[in-house]
């Protein structure tokens, strides 16, 4: 059976519209417009199929297509829809278009597999609006999603207001929990988002685990001056300080890291942001991943011993505070040696691979038997508009995917 | 004759409220309904006087009181009424306030004066939205406001659409230019914005001249991607470079300036702006001021030199542009010795202090005899809502403004 790399590619591009912006742009962004655009796209084309989609109390989108047992677990593939600002085309996508593209392909070869099929795509990976993601996945595994009615994102709106327009209620989330039995395995497609199979020209990679992420909200605060009449002497000035500390956060991980530890800020605001006005507060987001939790503490350690250091004197005070955490994550031996199995039969050219990137994934294998199959992004650029993944890539990848499924499905498990 | 300092501070607590706003702050920033709702507020003022205001092409809000002799060039008070986001209370408030004071008094005392008064509100003295200040006494002078119809404001709109929503077209904001004949003085009531007469615990300064002040864009483009896959080694990280210039701003000012030059960088904004994102591309806004050209240059070649050296190797590249410059400005030693004199007849404590921050009376000053009146602002706090001035400084202060009026009227000249 060979899936349809004609249908998988026009369905990523329509989806990639669904976030045109006017500022020539593309962003479907977890609750906006083009998010909802991008969903309501995405069930219509299984409702073409005659398979009617669900949504859960945490907004999770589920299809499921009903095997010859019913009473059997089901094999559930899925990612996400939602991306960062100006984000790519195939990040998240990809795994969603891919069991979709698993079950066109059954469904016109008229195989009926065993065990159900789920497809789901999870509520908000990404986390921008709240600094926060992971939310669907999270749900579904009963992992406190670590999320309150009352969290203001960065345009001022409580978490209650977006997600009750987008048809969620707070308090409801944690009834999306699934069973644990319910499942079979949990697969999720994947570009890879870092170089490590472009720099090699590997076709598919098998992940063996997922990195932590340790996620911080730092605030730091100063006194709002005039620039003019404020000599350099009397300054408290919040931005200079979160300046000193974010251009050491690289001199840091590299004396304490590994080579693939990483610390990042991809945040900040200053407040009030004015040309003539001296910083009274600052504030951004910083986050830290490694394969290892022992690397993790030791970074947050000795960042926050430099913080300080750095506040001391110059500012009035800070705020370090752990917005979320995910331990490193092992993905199952049993769902990546079915994987390497069909790879192998199938001739394609594999690595194992760690994932430094987070993935919802990351949280489904603290329940779930669960396996990941990366497709290299070129140039390892994700994240951005020049995310790109070779088409030959894609086809392969769905292909493993759809063979994993076919093969798994033969395991009677339990 | 004496000003009645209740309706004065009845006056600027009534404009302060203007700008209230739903998170409990207070902002009048140029162009906002804010803004609008203040300057309406003020215009009241006057016509309850009796004087009908007129809005010239450029926004600015002029008052005119005849005198005995129309054919005499105008006695010129004012300032501006918008202000930074989260500003305080006084600047620019007091001085547009002082010459409504000046003249109510004149007028429930029956006085007239031989000279015309003209009371006037600049527009958009602080330039919050764009970045470029000093609008309506640019246009009053002649000066070249540096403003295009395609400025974009941080909100993303063109500086067309904002000034059309405001009454201003763009293109002819330069017919606002006042012939050079037509103003006998103009005079500025101010805070001092510094902390230098609070210190002393002096309540008049009297400005010798304001510093001037260079501003600048500066764009650092990195490489926007995945915040967990990209290892530190392959990074072109836009905030790490920006952050690295940022924080040793005030160890070159220290290095290069002397004890009032001052270097601030107020705005910053990165993209995408995502807690897992590097950033791709970091904006901010740096000034530099000093009493001295000579001094600017030279803080802004060592900041360039420093810029390039953290930028080479670490980021594809920046951009440094200059988005004004106003040159040091000495205030007119004539009016500066009748305002002296009035002072000492008076028998208030006085100094002759420079001014940090800059002012309409900058421009003026390149145009018309233009003097300044400083009160003190309580440790120096301006800009902010904690901004303060005791009400007998002020008291003092319009006393000085209403006696200077007084005593330049009897002077004629040319």
């Amino acid at each position: 059976m060979k899936i349809n790399l004609e249908k998988v590619i026009s369905y990523i591009n329509e989806l990639y519209q669904c976030g045109a912006r006017g500022d020539g742009t593309h962003s479907r962004v977890a609750y906006s417009k083009e998010d909802i655009k991008g969903r309501e796209t995405f069930m219509g084309y299984f409702m073409a199929l005659g398979l009617q989609p669900r949504v859960d109390e945490a907004g999770n989108i589920i299809i499921r297509m009903e095997g010859k047992d019913s009473s059997l677990p089901a094999i559930v593939m899925g990612s996400h829809l939602d991306t960062v600002p100006d984000g790519g085309r195939y990040d998240g996508v990809l795994g969603c278009v891919g069991g979709l593209c698993v079950c066109e392909t059954l469904l016109e070869n008229g195989y009926q597999l065993s065990h159900p099929i789920e497809v789901i795509v999870f509520t908000d990976e990404e986390g921008f609006r709240f600094g926060n993601g992971l939310l669907g996945s999270s749900a579904i595994c009963g992992v406190n999603p670590m999320i309150s009615e009352d969290d203001i994102d960065m345009y001022g709106e409580t978490r209650s207001e977006v997600m009750k327009a987008y048809g969620i209620n707070v308090s409801a989330v944690h009834k999306a929990k699934w069973k644990k039995d319910s499942v079979h395995c949990f697969l999720e497609l994947h570009i890879e988002q870092g170089a490590s199979l472009y720099k090699k020209g590997t076709s598919i990679g098998i992940v063996s685990s997922i990195a932590g992420v340790s996620r911080y909200e730092v605030v730091i605060h100063g006194e709002a001056n005039h620039s003019g009449s404020t000599v350099m002497s009397d300054r408290k000035d919040a931005l200079v300080a979160a300046a000193d500390f974010i251009s050491q956060v690289p001199r840091i991980v590299a004396e304490y890291g590994n080579e693939f530890t990483v610390a990042t800020v991809g945040t900040i605001k200053v407040s009030p942001n004015s040309v003539n006005v001296v910083p009274g507060m600052c504030t951004f987001n910083l986050e830290i991943r490694d394969q290892e939790d022992e690397i993790i503490s030791l970074i947050e350690s000795k960042l926050i011993e430099y913080l300080k250091s750095v506040c001391e004197g110059a500012v009035n005070s800070y705020d370090f505070r752990k917005i979320s955490y995910h331990e490193p994550a092992p993905m199952s031996s049993w769902v990546k040696g079915e994987i390497e199995s069909v790879v192998k039969d199938l001739e394609f050219d594999y690595e194992i691979v760690p994932s430094g990137a987070f993935h919802d994934s990351l949280v489904m294998t603290e329940r779930f038997k669960t396996g990941m199959i990366f497709v290299p992004s070129v140039k390892g650029i994700s994240h951005s508009r020049d995310e790109f993944t070779h088409e030959k890539d894609i086809e392969k990848g769905c292909q493993v995917l759809l063979n994993t499924v076919l093969e798994i499905d033969k395991k009677i498990i339990n």
